[in-house]
């Protein structure tokens, strides 16, 4: 059930990131946009289709959040391939931006993607009600900005030249911004679109959250490069705090598999409506890429 | 009257931003946000304010929109100073955001800078009307985005490799991107606000911001660094086409009188309500900074 959501899910965000972005025009920064926006797991857009159909929300106006999270995550995965950020030449198995481009393409298309994204959540074509526009607009912002995102990635920086390795209440506090904040926003992204109660959802996203990022940590050990399409091995080169140096390889595991539980047991209003969601996030952590 | 109204915009938009910025905390990425968006003329700003005043809106809701430009001015002009765009080390007679901190800073706190502007439209307290917040982000994305902003920084780039300098027309095209687009929105931004008819001061602001970029080629020539804040000459050195170098500065000067006469006589469906917005357009062609 859901690996075949997850396909049809990417097959849907490309069609329409596909026509979003067609009467842009050909500059290279446009291309990079498209290269950038393409390809990926699309787990971000799916828990936004997810939850707008567990709401009864069209997947025509849901279709327009589940883009715009793709952008922003799009945005923020090339601008922190820069080699001032954590300069790195492969994404998805492919060249980075500024390596098939340069620096300068790499940051305008890094740009205009996130204001692309806020663009597909407020324009009329993504909810008649303009009060569920202006939510999503200003969750979105919330969730990407200097509280959430920006907020992690600044962490993540400034860790990097502090004198200890973080603790465990400091690298969860990181991955919730850094990575927890977008997941977050997708899965309450359908109940922001009905006006519905997002409590249920936002504790199921930020235990997935955090398992994801504690999987993230389990590949960069175990996983190969070739499969895991990026880089592996760069964070104990680099001597950095993550979840398995912190609760070691199979203490990590275990955290990833309680958090998975508990995220499925938030879903207990839902019922078996949201098994697709609780299949998501068993995938989070045995994915290997 | 122009001259207070632009100070009293100022001071306004300091506390704002203030404000605004004041939860964010201290790490180095937030106080660069604070740091390059303070400063500046803050013309935008007052565009929107006294749009907002022509409309009936509220300066308590207009101060947001207001906020809102001068982050989204002040995130593009902090990745147009790095140094694989535009590499300038002073910006308002202050060193660079990258020059002051690094790179990776200013990348993060352009990004959220940009964030934060959108987050600021579309929050509760920008308008009780939720379409109005909708419209107003919907319209600055269009306006920072890759058909407005991020368009005119990309021609700017592809022009430095073209095998001729721009036309007249190419060059044209280009500004009303790079710079008329913020210029355009915020001087619609209070008829926006007030559902009406945005047709006289989109004639008045296309006029001004052409006026604007004539102003600025010509203090690129005219003018020196330390009054005018930033590098000077750096177009007449690189050999790239300017309104200067295409009309003569004779020409140049002229052109720019001729637009702003058109952008007054565009206001008169406003009367001489509008005397302070025909000051600015004045104001821009005689600055020296």
């Amino acid at each position: 059930m859901f690996p075949t959501r997850l396909k049809e899910t990417a097959n849907l965000i490309e069609t329409h990131l596909h026509s979003v972005m067609a009467p842009l025009g050909d500059l290279p920064v446009i291309d990079a946009m498209r290269y950038a926006a393409s390809g990926g797991k699309r787990l971000r857009a799916f828990l936004v289709l997810e939850s707008a159909r567990l709401h009864g929300v069209s997947q025509d106006y849901a279709i327009w959040p589940a883009g715009a999270i793709e952008m922003i995550h799009a945005y923020s995965l090339v601008h922190d391939d820069l080699p001032c950020m954590d300069d790195d030449d492969l994404r998805r198995g492919l060249p980075t931006v500024h390596v098939k481009w340069d620096e300068t393409t790499a940051v305008l298309a890094g740009d205009a993607l996130q204001t692309l994204g806020f663009e597909s959540v407020s324009r009329p074509e993504c909810h008649p009600d303009p009060l569920v526009r202006a939510d999503l607009t200003a969750t979105l912002a919330s969730a990407a900005g200097a509280q959430g995102m920006v907020l992690g990635q600044a962490l993540d920086i400034a860790a990097e030249s502090a004198p200890l390795p973080l603790t465990l209440d400091e690298i969860t506090h990181l991955q919730a911004g850094k990575t927890g904040a977008l997941i977050a926003w997708s899965a309450t992204a359908g109940a922001i679109m009905a006006h519905a109660d997002t409590t249920p959802l936002l504790r199921y996203a930020t235990d997935l959250g955090l398992a994801f990022q504690i999987a993230d940590d389990i590949l960069d050990v175990e996983g190969d490069a070739a499969t895991v399409g990026k880089a592996v091995g760069k964070d104990a080169d680099a001597g950095k705090a993550t979840f398995v140096s912190l609760l070691g390889l199979d203490g990590a595991k275990a955290r990833a598999r309680d958090l998975v539980a508990d995220a499925c047991d938030a879903l207990s209003p839902y019922g078996d409506d949201a098994d697709t969601l609780r299949e998501a996030a068993r995938f989070v952590i045995s994915r290997d890429s």
